[in-house]
């Protein structure tokens, strides 16, 4: 057998191991009875710990170094073998004991978020977050970067991604953004208040999937379930999964987890299935992940040619609720821009503060210029700044994110990255496809969808974030196309 | 850390990997998309390697071989480690030659059974099953046997189960079963039009659950879902799940499974989770399994008593269907007898008579006697001879079954074990407990569940089969149970 056949043979099997992990987790989250939970903890962490073995066998190093040498290698390949290697390297050097260390960490600092959370104090919660931010603080030194330690971090989510490069893009949405939200808040604001009248549950789960099914996603090769907090998985390209929650007082609660796990979806189906386990069959970066959730989403899901694509057999579904609501109407209230509390209820704009106020906080706690124990003031303090609210308490504060209790720093600004990249492809798909509004007001997603398909999906990780950019909108990530897109809606939404 | 430790931890880490191949199989069966299917078979493959190799693993063999003369230990754990040093000897008898061999041509046979089956013609079978048996014969003799080569097949099913102990018992199965059918097919059959009537789909559904209830079954540590064939599956005692059917225009459908399966969950669910991964943690033998499913299906459900406990229930849930059925009469509808082509669908008498042809053709094959390209007519010979019915074709004849197309030889045997210690355990359980059937005459299945749990659940694999037999009812396995336990049934329903 060829080396590279060895390599490949070895990252299936990795995979399969790591995709069944997936199927555990997800029966987790969805169909397991209460008392289940104890030995599923136990199993996954078994599959981990075999899946984490594999990954770092000597052998699999040996052949990678091989491999690296190997110049008849075509460029796929040699992408493989280099990320591949990148971290595998990157897990050596984390010592059996640190990884120890952190996994009790992790537990304690979620355990006592609970808790925090739950009792609204922030102190039960600290001691454990201050340990697993000395281990954070630790392992940028140990993993290294060239120029912020956080940027170590950042890599993991974000690969490549640059510290530099988001205190640039954070600045953008703090001078423009701020302002332009400020704008809006002086007009009168839209009425939305047929969303929160009672919405049947079986007709809104019909119509979250008649939507799923317009967006192109394939149900041979998926299914909607429900669960807590919706999410999506893949088993492999041919076996991608979603979840959505319904609220019957508030439509849009099902309505955009769907349209955004569908996005996720997508991606994930979009991947060449013989690129199983490889690099090259994986999603880019978390940012390129959610740039595809929320073009669907922002872009598209609460765009007017959408809504005049669907919004009659909507009113047809919901007819005591809607009849009286206008299309125009219906669209401006599926776009309400309000200052909030809670990220994740925040609208597509004020969205961005939530982040910035983290993406601040984080950088800070690494560089050792703040303290775990300041964070609430820290937190409260940017709030009204950003936000202009005030926060009322850190359960509805500081405390409202699981991220940080799993020792994910680094992650959040994947989020609003994926908004930039979203506007950013979404302004050269309109450039690229003749008609594309037209076509999504016909209810057509086709030539979006294999639009992405092509410039996106099909690569997996061939090309960086920053790349793939470049290679379809000629130009690296910039601020402006969020911002213009953003003023084009909310000009007219908000009559600015 | 004490060797019994190390053993205990390399168990459960193997029972953990098997559990999680358990979870993909549930899902397989009742949620996978199609397309998913192709990755999902190679996944279950990749975990059925691994807990292969964990198994098989030297070092395990040496611990076993250590543990093996350790006079400290105590009964379980001695149990445990001579049990585990068993199969582990056992899977060193086959060649890695061997087991690819074997796996390839249970692959080739069942697709060629499938074909067969549609098509009707056994000669597209033959080819692939004649290769199977042909393996079987190899496997017997490298497993080695004392008296008869079917004793080392049989022994994966059941351990320590005798070809001639079998012989002795469906010898009295045909000379005491096959005249007392006769005698009740002398007799008009008892009316049972109204279990083909419309059911509402959704009724059954919650009838099927508060059955499951009633008997005990814990839904904190299992839950219920559909699939084609309906079975029982677990994670480990804290999460076993079960699965039914519903066809609207057959009530029994659903019945029977929930009944029958809610019986091997009672099983799992008794078993000491403390004793997880552990010979002690398992069920003791397929029959023994197939006792505690038959016990609640034939002996409970089947039984006067707990109609008279559930049929208002029923009624009110159909009162189209029932209203002017009275309660002896739906009993006896329960407990029709009739001679029919298919084992699945045969009652608790006759059904004796299907496993006896398997039985007699798996052990001439083995012994050599017979060839592959003789099943057909030896197989319609002797349903006209037992069962006094002409076979109109092999799809509904020697083709029904997939068993031997997955190599299982020495299966079939159990089921039938399964209802004869039903009956002999049954029998006890009406002598140790006052007022059994009054009790569940009230509904009451708990002093019954009670009993199955402190008198067989608990100890998994501690005692053989036989020697549980001896313990609990004094007496090893005998056929006459179960022919009283008839007799007493049918000689009322048929006016005997």
């Amino acid at each position: 057998m060829s080396l590279y056949k060895q390599y490949t043979e070895k990252m299936r099997k990795i995979a399969d191991v790591h995709y069944s992990m997936a199927v555990l987790g997800w029966d987790r989250e969805i169909y397991l009875p209460k008392k289940g939970a104890k030995l599923r903890t136990q199993q996954v962490a078994t599959l981990a710990g075999i899946a984490h073995e594999m990954a770092t066998a000597a052998d699999l190093g040996e052949l990678l170094e091989k491999l690296s040498a190997d110049d008849t290698l075509d460029e796929w390949q040699k992408c493989n073998v280099a990320k591949t290697l990148k971290s595998y390297k990157r897990q050596q050097l984390y010592t059996k004991e640190f990884v120890i260390e952190n996994s009790n960490a992790v537990s304690a600092a979620y355990e006592a978020w609970m808790q925090a959370r739950k009792n609204n104090d922030f102190s039960l919660y600290e001691p454990a977050l201050s340990r697993l931010v000395a281990l954070k603080r630790q392992e940028c030194e140990f993993l290294g970067y060239e120029d912020h330690p956080y940027d170590a971090l950042l890599d993991q989510y974000e690969p490549d991604a640059k510290t530099a490069d988001l205190n640039v893009l954070f600045a953008d949405v703090r001078r423009q953004l701020v302002d332009y939200v400020k704008q809006i808040g002086e007009k009168e604001n839209v009425k939305d208040g047929w969303m929160f009248e009672h919405f049947d549950k079986d007709k809104q789960w019909q119509f979250g999937l008649d939507m799923l099914a317009q967006m192109g996603y394939d149900f041979d090769g998926g299914r909607q379930d429900i669960s807590a907090h919706p999410f999506t998985t893949s088993f492999g390209a041919e076996d991608v999964r979603v979840t959505t929650r319904i609220d019957e007082n508030n439509f849009s609660e099902m309505f955009w987890s769907c349209i955004h796990e569908g996005g996720h979806a997508l991606y994930e189906q979009g991947l060449k299935v013989e690129n199983y386990g490889l690099p090259t069959g994986e999603a880019i970066s978390m940012g390129i992940h959610e740039s595809q959730s929320r073009l669907w989403e922002n872009n598209v899901g609460r765009s007017l040619p959408y809504w005049k694509a669907n919004y009659a057999a909507l009113q047809e579904m919901f007819p005591e609720n809607l009849k009286d609501v206008s299309v125009v109407d219906f669209y401006k209230s599926m776009n309400k821009v309000k200052n909030s509390l809670i990220r994740t209820n925040a609208d597509e704009l004020t969205y961005h503060f939530h982040i910035s106020v983290r993406f601040e906080i984080e950088k800070a706690l690494i560089e050792g210029k703040i303290e775990v124990k300041d964070l609430p003031e820290i937190w409260n303090k940017r709030y009204k700044e950003y936000l202009d609210i005030d926060v009322p308490s850190d359960a509805q504060g500081v405390l409202q994110d699981i991220h940080w209790s799993h020792g994910s720093f680094g992650y959040f600004p994947t989020y609003s990255l994926g908004s930039f990249y979203a506007a950013q492809f979404y302004m050269q798909a309109k450039k690229d496809i003749d008609g594309l509004e037209q076509e999504i007001e016909k209810g057509n997603m086709m030539p979006l969808l294999d639009w992405l398909r092509e410039n996106v999906h099909q690569y997996g990780k061939l090309y960086s974030a920053e790349d793939l950019c470049k290679k379809i909108t000629g130009e690296p990530l910039k601020f402006q196309y969020f911002m213009d897109y953003a003023k084009e809606k909310y000009n007219f939404i908000y009559d600015l």
